[in-house]
């Protein structure tokens, strides 16, 4: 397995996460630079569905990983040894998510010239991410079957931030009580304009319309 | 479905929370409660293993649930109508966590009297939990099969603060890339005394094991 760039990501100064996200955002969009802000619980498949995904884009597209975790680098050689693009790993130090400002400490560690787009694999986790602006241009976030229906009923502000929520693991759907038409009344309870997106990264049914929509996101961007 | 009662939750004015759980936890010792505190990430299967537990248990042991949620009463609905056990859901307003204060707010809405074992069902979290002593006796968490077997190396304060890890959806694992003995090793990594219990709470397998050790447990705090 490659080696991968581990960063010790240091604890904000900045009080004003909202006006540092905005600045951030700004700043990607001079550059021309989509940066996508992926959200889940914990084995969801984030990095799976990641690895698809890269593969169907990477002709189109130069991308980049920034993989946030408390601890371990797993994710970040995973997704370098799969698609070949630069990866590195960012280590919390056991916070719980990241805001605008490490997610800057994590951008100055990823050469950008002439990247297209940026994704940051947030924590494993569907409560406090959802807080922090961390100056994307998008929050995507993955929900997969066995972890239910219900989601969107027990964690709002998640499904709310949200622009597309993916649903994983759909392959698996005959073996988990997991209703989807169900689960789509509540994500649009949450946020009506969430664009739902159901897929398998295993066997990778419908990893290409998520793929398409990400394109479409990051031309619509540069332009 | 049955009415549950909602408890608020209100944020914590104690700055030592250490301390505040040594007491809780003194309290209850001198009433013999005994407090369980169930962690996981969303949708490993809490409520289910509480339900087939429960049902195993309620005829040797006076129980109670509080069910801690960001929003929404299903699980103590859930709960109520499937055990008849006294069920209270507790909304922690979007806090991730629980903490001894909070925990006391939940107790006093859960009548004692000859009250043997509260469990109290923590927020879908793998990180921020295992951060906050509540005052529980013992910390169990579920770590379901389809989440993955690295989850110790990405998590690991929640692993290492827990006495038992009780494995779920051990049912499906034909469907996933789950190796349990790695699991088990990584578990032992992050705290060599924990039991490791697997269980399908679907099927019902194992749940008797996981009932046993909760009982044993329960039978000794009383001592």
């Amino acid at each position: 397995m490659d080696e991968v760039k581990v960063i010790e990501i240091k604890k904000s100064v900045f009080a004003d996460n909202d006006k540092d996200a905005a600045d951030l955002r700004q700043e990607l969009k001079a550059k021309g630079l989509y940066l996508l802000n992926l959200m889940s619980a914990p084995g969801s498949g984030k990095t799976t569905t990641l690895i698809r995904t890269i593969n169907l884009l990477k002709d189109k597209l130069r991308i980049a990983v920034m993989e946030a975790d408390i601890d371990s680098d797993v994710d970040a050689v995973k997704i370098k040894d799969a698609t070949g693009i630069p990866s590195i790993q960012l280590h919390t130090g056991g916070m719980c998510h990241l805001d605008a400002e490490m997610t800057r400490q994590g951008l100055a560690n990823v050469p950008q010239d002439g990247l297209d787009l940026v994704i940051l694999e947030n924590v494993g986790n569907l409560v406090c991410p959802a807080e922090f602006d961390t100056g994307a241009v998008c929050n995507a976030m993955i929900l997969s079957v066995p972890e239910g229906d219900d989601k969107p009923l027990k964690y709002p502000l998640m499904f709310s931030v949200c622009d597309v929520v993916v649903i994983n693991k759909i392959d698996v759907m005959p073996y988990f009580d997991f209703n989807l038409d169900k689960c789509k009344e509540y994500i649009r309870m949450r946020n009506p304009k969430a664009q739902v997106i159901p897929i398998s990264a295993t066997t990778g049914e419908g990893v290409q319309a998520f793929a398409d929509w990400l394109l479409e996101q990051v031309n619509n961007w540069k332009q």
